[in-house]
């Protein structure tokens, strides 16, 4: 298998109902668009954002998409299309290839984006999957970051830590019981908010999507605004199956709210939007939770379920280098 | 050094100036553009794209971002924005990231285009830069690779098999001789035809950037044509040095034409346009000479300098993996 297989093989198929792609033949797709184009990149790799060896081919492929339509999702944008970017280890062979691209397949026709480009080249390393997601958005309506004001209402969508749980589960660093399929699953198959986010993109002052933890992406969202906020702890929606992991003793709630994965978004709603937008979630089945308010200050602080002073958030996950040398 | 610091320190001062990067503070950027956007996307990964330790930060964030730009220079595109993806070993310290800004930073003054956002992980394999670019064009004007018609004129800028010689020099298999930082340049720091690709946009039925080595890029200009084409070896452009590489025995004229890494730009032309054509590269201070011609058929044939029957061309860099399981 070389890089000319994957391509007409596997890969243009993907681009076949979408003009700008121009099969695939050209040095660069060429987009036109009335609205603005949201763009986003993230990068996937092996042994890092998700266990080795523990994945099928369809899942990276669909997790890979899956973590860039989360953030079109927190621009309030529309998918149009992606480009690409693999990098295989010498092993990769053309099943596991036809698989990746049968689940890019998929998660296109659910999502409506085509594929608009990329680059195929190998490596000695860790496979690696690079997306470049672009979406429309009216201009004046991208979500941005930064908008939170003092006084708004954080919401969130879904439930919080199942994906933590489903890959420590997946890890077998976490006994995996009745509830362990959907968790791993939560993990594995992440549902983009697209829906949602679309709809509130003309109520909320801003939005992120959660992916490096929720007091992690709060902090973000604060700190983006020049804001603080108070978390509820006893406030941050679990789904039956992580009340239980928590009422187990394996895991406290803080842990949760600091663990990633979760690609739920996190909106500031100015409060007296809040009804309209809870209701606006549960029209689309998704459910939303109010878990804190925006404070002037810089400080994001916690109420532990039991009540208390509130304390300051840290947690989050962050890729960590070298000791600066300087 | 985290995330948080070489987002901070390093890459938000890239984006500073475009405000559709939002401070790279968002989950994605918001472009709106009235022309259409030519957007490509190449990884280069050290020890597959450029020899391992032997690029400097600076020359790898350069080569980086070049041979993105050398797809927008063969769409006729002019540049407009890049989104980086950054996969750093556990050793990456706060110079070598500073260092690397700092090219960055160099060429985006240089090619007038600016960082609009990116995603920065760790990895435990080999450096990977994963680069999304984006360029204006008229939608009419975007070069396609697949536009070659018979009877056209194949045209070439600047010099062909500098790089290989250089690369093969800075590997230690080529005596490195008086010419060699000047070929080793060549490879480092190729230099994207943007200029010649914009103003040849309105002459050329067709163009690819030359990455892959010349005689495949020929091959993939005319097979996504449906065309065939004869290549004269002996009209190929070498620079003084690498004549006299092959001169000396070390290389052939045939191997350089199949090795890889130019990023000159092949251009199919009218013969009505050719002169134009050359006079316009001319007016840019870049060479430009006719090589071959599109032919009906789907053979690309070379014909040798001292004559003979025109052979079919094979050569070429192709990315490799496991055989076919199927």
């Amino acid at each position: 298998m070389d890089e000319h297989d994957i391509l007409t093989r596997h890969l243009r198929p993907l681009a076949a109902d979408f003009a700008p792609a121009r099969g695939l033949l050209d040095d660069a797709a060429v987009v036109r668009s009335h609205e603005a184009l949201a763009i986003s990149t993230d990068t996937l790799v092996e042994g890092v954002h998700f266990p080795s060896g523990a994945l099928s081919a369809e899942q990276v492929a669909r997790r890979s998409l899956r973590v860039n339509l989360s953030d079109l999702a927190a621009s309030g944008a529309t998918p149009l299309c992606y480009l690409l970017s693999l990098q295989l280890p010498p092993t990769t062979d053309a099943d596991w290839m036809a698989a990746f691209a049968a689940g890019l397949r998929q998660d296109q026709e659910q999502f409506g984006l085509h594929l608009a480009g990329g680059d195929t080249v190998g490596t000695p390393g860790p496979l690696a999957v690079s997306i470049t997601v672009m979406g429309r958005v009216a201009l004046g309506d991208a979500m941005p970051r930064a908008g939170a004001k003092t006084g708004d209402t954080l919401l969130v969508t879904g439930t919080i830590g199942d994906a933590h749980i489903g890959r420590l589960q997946l890890e077998g660093r976490l006994p995996a019981d009745a509830g362990a399929e959907a968790l791993a699953e939560r993990f594995l198959l992440p549902t983009p908010r697209l829906e949602v986010g679309r709809k509130l993109a003309a109520l909320a002052h801003a939005a992120v999507d959660i992916s490096d933890g929720l007091t992690a992406d709060v902090r973000n969202l604060c700190v983006a605004a020049g804001k603080g906020a108070r978390l509820r702890l006893a406030e941050v929606p679990l789904s039956a199956s992580a009340r239980s992991v928590v009422n187990g003793g394996h895991l406290t709630l803080e842990e949760l709210a600091n663990s990633g994965d979760d690609y739920e978004i996190l909106f500031s709603v100015p409060q007296h939007a809040v009804r309209e937008a809870i209701e606006t979630a549960t029209e689309s089945a998704v459910t939303m939770t109010a878990i804190g308010e925006v404070t002037d200050g810089e400080d994001v602080t916690m109420v532990a379920p039991e009540g208390g002073a509130p304390r300051t958030a840290h947690g989050g996950y962050l890729h960590t280098w070298a000791k600066p040398t300087g």
